[in-house]
């Protein structure tokens, strides 16, 4: 077993490439900038989501937009010209901030988030969005915008990265507007009008955990729902596939994070949607690269017609397992996106 | 005014009939038996939504077969042969049962509620169906169950039904099977697979206000995200739409609850869908059919093309004020479904 994993972990470097040929980028999630070394190691194409809400847990107040540049630039550095995608501010209900929650919200995760809360204080999101645009100068920097529901909270963040641009352009610092900008895809409404938002976006990540959470009306963290917590719900595929298709239709590509991107079974489904990239907790990528590696998607676009007319999560999972079941292993959900 | 609201509240024992001739019920949600008599004075064509929660809020234990009987037997001997809609226990976050809740869940509305506890909870849940199945007898009655999210809990619920059926006929109690069972559309994914549903729902209705609340991730219930609570949102227009559709290629009505079927103003874009019966707060049914009443539905599928292809909600409002804001009132949304 040990030879296995070493073997697996030395593969990783390898790209995630189909026995037919199909290549999927295989990107780490992190949150903290040493995670950096972890996610290199085992063979992260990139970053597809830096969570950048630890600086303000870990400060009495809001943190300044050097601090903020330098912990970017840290990161950017270290990854040289592989993609590094910078979600802004996504505090939630249960990593609430002391200084910003002055009230009590009965559903947190219904409540001001997120890119609402961003849009509802342009201060703190200016700070952010400046520190990302400086930082944008020394490498290969994506913007990826949480919890988006419609194109008019995606039209006002746009603007408020312009009116970032536009103040560091007036103080004469290096910085770099020219960069994608990403809508996350987990609020049923935005997979829904996928096509509207292509037409603005630069790229769509979907986040899976959030997506399932909302679609299914299922709080991930309540136990006694949790069997009700289904990714392979036909609702779900029809959102995923979608917004993929959307995307494709508009020429920008789709990019995954969350548990379903880090399960190396879903993955013969996500080549077959035509998902571009998939991000996850770092130690699982050599998994799911190896997985990616003994797929062949030869034929997939029938499979995939037959398993998009089932009708339940459980039919589902059984022609995913009956078709790569033996080539794929499942090793169960292992993260929590945030 | 006095006169104008007098004429309108005589008006409401007519049907609810646009210009061109096209009918729509007009029904009303009521909690409590005492209600049906305001319901039946204000011209209310039936009871779309009948809330059962009050008898299990009101005691210290679960209430007994025959105190739920005699609570729907009264109120079904009053309506006659007009259209009694009973839904099934809906228990939920913000009206949480004492001896029920004996754990807080951090977001109620994604816990365990509605047909998810009554699934989990038999006992329960047998004792309200033999209830409903006896009272059914007397009258005109049909089953609604709230928070479906997929068909394999329509499937659990039909063979709930068909056991306490079972249940009375070996008791030799006079009851009736064969009513109409229908699933709310409330939650994304029902919406979502619509087509689904269809084939084993005798009808839709679908619950608006917790159909918003999830599919834009907007509790409605906090003030700090209202303003994003929009029933408008092309997302939301898009998921009646194809709700309604399924509903028509199976060849089952379509009804709606919740504030968007009571405001006067949406009623053409609800009439343009197909929608087959709005129900509502009892007061609110007289200014609803008198909309209905002075509207004139010729040529509303172009309207509802243009409207479908519009991408904010602004667009959509300006475009449903130009065409029908002098004819129908804007009231403001009224009433809280729960
Ligand atoms: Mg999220
Ligand atoms: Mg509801």
């Amino acid at each position: 077993y040990e030879i296995h994993k070493a073997l697996m972990v030395r593969n990783s470097y390898l790209p995630a490439e189909t026995k037919n040929g199909q290549r999927i980028s295989v990107m780490g999630n992190i949150e903290l900038p040493e995670e950096v070394v972890s996610l290199l190691d085992h063979g992260g194409d990139g970053i597809g989501l830096y969570r950048t809400e630890f600086q303000y847990l870990s400060r009495p107040d809001f943190p300044s937009e050097n601090s903020l540049f330098e912990n970017y630039k840290d990161v950017i550095d270290v990854m040289g010209h592989r993609p590094v995608t910078i979600r802004t501010l996504d505090i939630n209900g249960d990593k609430a901030v002391n200084y910003i929650r002055d009230n009590q919200e009965p559903n947190p995760a219904l409540g001001l988030r997120a890119i609402r809360y961003c849009l509802r204080k342009p201060d703190i999101f200016q700070t952010q969005l400046r520190a990302i645009l400086r930082a944008a100068a020394y490498g290969n920097v994506r913007i990826l915008l949480p919890l988006i529901s419609g194109i008019e909270e995606v039209e006002q963040a746009f603007e408020q990265i312009d009116e970032a641009a536009e103040t560091l352009e007036k103080q004469g610092v290096v910085y770099k507007r020219d960069i994608p900008v990403g809508v996350m895809i987990e609020v049923p409404s935005a997979a829904v009008t996928a096509d509207i938002l292509a037409e603005k976006a630069d790229f769509f990540s979907i986040g899976t955990n959030d997506l399932i959470q909302y679609t299914l009306a299922i709080d991930r963290g309540n136990r006694h729902v949790a069997h009700l917590h289904q990714p392979l719900h036909p609702a779900i595929l029809r959102l995923i596939k979608g917004t993929c298709d959307a995307a494709k239709a508009n020429g920008i590509p789709t990019y995954m994070c969350g548990e379903m991107a880090a399960e190396p079974i879903f993955a013969p489904i996500l080549l077959g949607l035509g998902v571009n990239e998939l991000s996850m907790n770092p130690q699982t990528i050599p998994v799911v690269k190896n997985a990616i590696r003994s797929i062949d998607t030869t034929g997939i676009d029938g499979f995939m017609e037959e398993m998009m007319r089932l009708t339940t999560p459980n039919a589902i999972q059984d022609l995913l397992a009956h078709q790569f079941g033996s080539v794929v292993p499942r090793i169960g959900l292992s993260e929590q996106e945030r």
